[in-house]
């Protein structure tokens, strides 16, 4: 309890530092002058640009997208007539956007089945005040994880899951989903298969770790594949989650080399490393607002 | 001879599409509305932004540093004017600032001593198409590199050096370098310490590669004091010169990893592909006008 | 209490399993015949080598070092009449040698200050069942950490420091390390000093992080002078301590890329994540018996 | 030409330094005593092991490999002594083995297409003493890469080759492979498929690159599949060629990172460094007698 309050208090502290901060995600066709429109917008609401990154997806007739950081005194009070003098530029360009506030906090849930070690690296970066977000629920299949997860302070709701009761199951986590207001379902090595119901009520909001460097060993066991095949290098991917199982917009991947002495319960334990990090790095990435996805490809603006 | 041809023809070629592109650098004091004069100029004189990354040194007055890349129709003809124009701009706002056109390419000179791997990565990434400069002369205190360069026609001049007649192989270096009009120096493994007065002369303009990841081995022998340290990695660091031995401003460093078994002489075979990979990148980002120095430190804009 | 007894289990469990495996240093000088005299030795004695490395320091009158990981049935019940028979061996070939067994687990004790990033990540891998040892005592100068490790039923105990006190504090932790009859220390961002006569006590048995890539930044502010000096890497080593600061042989170094954005606090976030692999890997490579130490350097077997 | 006769020079002196260098791989069912064996037979034998890695498949009942890299004087005279000794010691023990003598150097041959890049770098660690291997003949379906070959006294075949004329074009092959007393293919991007025939020919003596991470994008277009698919890391593979499209057993491979701004064009130039190192890497590593091959991968003694 204790450790939960401090990890609050030091959250909460950052977040009146950054108050003053918002966020501009726009998507619309290429052409001269938009970052000129979007420059002059901001400039003209009191608002000085701190970091902005673009990218056209073709210097002739492509898409434009761009990320923009800003500071604005009182952008709380500000911030819905400043989204209403927007809709007016957004129309006129025809512009796809959103604007993302540091002062509200985006609402997580972590869903996890046995293995821990990607809940644990999520709940420590958070702990560490490296994860923006308030974790409001931990969902599993089995009740393995509880004591860490309630020394947080964090509510753990364990409902056993197998593939005869999925809808029953996910009318329940979908209740939860609605009981605490979630923005963002991360699955943690969470072994159950969603059904389209489920993942399209949450699109682009699910992030998931697949246990191996995508496109290779899509599907069950890909550490036991690995080893078949003898590759030399080991992966883990994370990435938005979609209705083509492990087919869904890459957000971070990434590597460990391995060699012919690693069976696969070594590759399985060099494998959670990777796991871990490549997890922690999308999630942050997520909820920083770095990601578009276009298609079915991720923009992600480092 | 028929190499060389082939080159210079498909640089020629990629030069000619790239003709109405142009890249503007400037830093000045940051302040609410600099990114919006500056598009909003691009946008009156008929450019369209293809990449734009900024970077403020601090959130409250810091100093602002953006690098655009342009296309304009015509820019070969408009570029005058354009700045003409920009110059109020830039007196107004108190701008650095420097624009660069693809039509107008960097003129490279090559120093080399003995090793010739730094030299071959940057000649082969050049006929690749991978360098977009003018390779225009070689220079070295040896003969050993003579034959691969003048068989890519490129003029190759032996100036023994040694630190007593320094003054005059420097005055010969010199005057080499007015004669073949060159704008950046390149010291691909060239062994003899430049005077102040020849380091002055190219402010900025001298990328050299030390074969140690700086700060660690400054100086002399660093893969005898690696293995001495009984380091597990070994690096190269690739810097601007300044007067200060080994520590002008880092373009890029990268590492590798060793073990007990490698001696110095596998250090050192090691540590040529990590020269080889580290010089070529921070050339390449000079080339592209990525790189802003600023005190002892760069901005490099990836 | 319910986490550490599950850990304790399965501990207990593994290591039942192994009780049959041993492992064998030896140094001497190289010369002809060497492997053969040993595996001749461990075959008469009914053992299989399952793993075996070797390294000479020159392939004329180098110094020969050798691990050889052997199983043998009944090993608990005959490995006193092993090491008997072997001390001829070792007398006629001049050999330092030792023995290690897997059913012997190694006591540690961690050391930490305020930052529990290292502490943490090994309390993890432990749990997890990666790091074959018993964590019997953490000492701090600092409260910070004491509910993470009285969680996991491992004895806390906070001493203050500074170097007023040192020699009382030493004192101190040297009577815990004799009640709780440590093998190994490990210093886990544990900020003070240690004395000479505190150093010398533990020989090559006290594994420190330092959060630089050594021999860069030796000493207090890595981080706020690598952001100086303006590294494109940044990186953490871990080595054994010796009465030379952050100079004693170097067991494992790792770094990650850093660029112009990132401030010193971006600089320490980073570095954590560096810091926790490399002093995981030193300390589990040290409970593997892979590490000899030979002058100021590491051979470690992988 | 007198570029080539200083290769051959200082690969000649070289050779004759490590002249009484040789190499025995062993493949046997693992047993208590092997090693005691194969170290005793040297060493009766007049033998200094320098190097001896070993790995069994399985704790119990496995398959046991290993590598010794042995000093002998007057090894030349002595190893076919020495070779009918050790047939005994195979017999009993039911040994697969070979011997390889650092004064036999193996003869290359290297298959390219269009693109050089990989071909060049295999040339240039060649030119720098980094492969031991006379590169006796170079074979192309296009006349690109003449002149850089011959320029260093390689003799170059171009054979025009596409799927009609297959036969007739591997027939021509066969025979040069033969002329020239060929040991080792390397195809370093020669982009036609190989038959059956061909293949079996030279069982585990063929290297090839593959443009991505295997199994991921097997077959024709990596780098465009790679785009499709989005993925942040793009990688390349060396592997013996067996009859399973791009599935024999691999070598090493390698990665790196790249976003969404990297389009194909940029893909297939960052790829091409990967490629370069991968393949140089295979192939030094068999020309070292590093790899065995078993079953459809590989083991790898570093």
């Amino acid at each position: 309890m204790q450790i939960d309050t401090q990890v609050r208090g030091s959250l909460q502290q950052r977040s009146t530092d950054l108050d003053n901060r918002g966020r501009l995600l726009v998507k619309c066709a290429d052409k001269p002058g938009i970052v000129s429109v979007l420059s002059t917008f901001l400039h003209t609401h009191h608002s000085n640009i701190i970091e902005s990154s673009q990218y056209s997806s073709n210097p002739e007739n492509g898409t434009f997208f761009i990320r923009i950081a800003y500071h604005c005194d009182g952008l709380r009070e500000k911030a819905s007539q400043m989204e209403k003098d927007f809709e007016q530029i957004a129309t006129v360009h025809n512009m796809e956007y959103s604007f993302h506030y540091l002062h509200e906090r985006t609402r997580s849930a972590i869903f996890v089945s046995k293995e821990p070690h990607c809940l644990m690296e999520l709940l420590w970066e958070w702990q560490n005040g490296d994860l923006d977000t308030d974790i409001v629920v931990v969902i599993s299949n089995h009740e393995d994880a509880r004591p860490f997860v309630e020394a947080l302070g964090i509510p753990y709701y364990c409902i056993p899951a197998n593939k005869d009761i999925r809808k029953q199951v996910e009318a329940e986590q979908i209740r939860l989903m609605e009981e605490y207001n979630v923005d963002l379902l991360i699955l943690a090595r969470y072994m159950q298969i969603l059904t389209p119901a489920f993942v399209d009520h949450f699109e682009n909001r699910i992030i998931n770790i697949h246990h191996s460097f995508l496109p290779a060993f899509i599907g069950a066991g890909p550490y036991e594949r690995a080893y078949e095949r003898g590759v030399k290098l080991i992966g883990a991917t994370s990435h938005y989650v979609t209705n083509n199982l492990d087919e869904g917009p890459i957000i971070e991947q990434d590597v460990e080399r391995v060699d012919h002495r690693d069976n696969v319960g070594e590759l399985k334990k060099i494998g959670r490393t990777i796991e871990r990090r490549v997890l922690a790095k999308a999630v942050k990435w997520h909820l920083e607002n770095r990601i578009i996805v276009e298609g079915n490809k991720t923009i992600v603006f480092h």
